[in-house]
């Protein structure tokens, strides 16, 4: 192979890499922000979240067409193949965590003007600040190819499900005390259960990250919380 | 290239198509079994849709892997290398349409013994039975590559939105009517959620045909169900 066909693969990996960051950076910046945009009741921030979700599909669809043309022309071995498929990979979960967090922003257009209730609403920020950090560490992991903090935010995951189960308790007694809240509730159990998915699509960016530096799948299972004792959310 | 080349090619397609019948076949009887589970309040039927998912992950993944190999191997062009990309794509829709259902199994097992709302449970059937039929049909589409099958599929699904919407309203008055009926209908109204998805799944799966057959993406807006008078159930 000569070195101009060598050096021209490495630009399209490279290429990959940086559709990656790009739409990492996105898709961080959407879900924080369609939260702050349910906190403050702030409809134009939801709707520039909404907006935003169009340059992620874009993104997914270019970045796959690519690697596979790379995949056709090249023929990638071992971690070369590895770093191809990983890219298509994530990428579909950033396409996912920009539907979801596109989602959390059509809620918060909803739920202008209704019934509020604060401490509810805090409950779902907690929760995605957490989401948020485990997919500002998972996208760093990537860009090092660090598969130890990979595994850390892989870890973490039983924790924010056990966070959303117990949202869940926390927003059916809402609901049962007082009619008034339903619809409201109603909202704040899918917002919650979007930032939960979230959650569960960085996992899969971890396990690919491991995937991609280990050449294997991670042996464990998935961390669950324990919630054997009344399965509210089966989801999980 | 030699006969014996082209022939195995052809047998490695032929092979990704087999594998997708397979998955299709093991997704259509997961929804429908998760929805009987529901409706008879059985217990052993759900266990079975939830022991069944660990399959469709398995031929996923060996999927995957099989028509990545094919790309690198044999590097297509034009319609088999859109044969190959289309099998990765619906896989992946089918996977994921095999962990909806499996959650509509579980919520089957969480809500057995709780108050009953035999009424609510028939909204979900109703919605469940055109989507499976949605389901089935395009999985012809598939393997006949009928793209007009798969457009008239596409287009019904503005009508499943709808049909959603609707028993969400329901679901929610049911609520506010009987404090008892909230735990019971939060469930449904994931379960309708799941159902709902499923339909967005096999739209894509509908949109991965076109593109298949025609080479190039369906031109309209997905069609949706007119809801701006009162944005009830954002994510749809």
């Amino acid at each position: 192979m000569s070195d101009h066909i060598v050096r021209s693969f490495d630009q399209e990996l490279e290429g990959l890499r940086r559709s990656i960051a790009e739409m990492g950076g996105i898709g961080e910046k959407m879900l924080a922000d369609s939260i702050t945009a349910l906190v403050r009741r702030d409809a134009t921030l939801a709707q520039a979240v909404i907006a935003s979700d169009s340059r992620l599909d874009v993104l997914q669809r270019e970045l796959e067409e690519a690697a596979i043309l790379t995949i056709a022309r090249r023929q990638p071995l071992a971690i070369d193949l590895r770093e191809t498929i990983s890219a298509i990979r994530i990428a579909s979960d950033l396409e996912r965590i920009g539907d979801l967090a596109k989602n959390i922003a059509k809620r918060a257009l909803a739920v202008s003007g209704q019934f509020e209730h604060q401490k509810v609403v805090l409950g779902v920020q907690t929760m995605s600040e957490r989401v948020v950090g485990q997919l500002k560490d998972v996208l760093d992991a990537y860009t090092a190819h660090d598969v130890e903090t990979a595994i850390s935010v892989w870890e973490r995951d039983g924790a924010t499900d056990a966070l959303y189960t117990s949202l869940f308790r926390e927003l059916l007694t809402y609901m049962m005390e007082d009619p008034r809240n339903i619809t409201f509730c109603t909202h704040m159990l899918f917002c919650a259960k979007n930032v939960e998915r979230i959650g569960d699509h960085t996992t899969n960016i971890a396990e690919t990250i491991h995937y991609l530096v280990r050449g294997q799948a991670i042996a464990a299972e998935r961390p669950k919380a324990d919630r054997s004792v009344a399965p509210l959310d089966a989801d999980t």
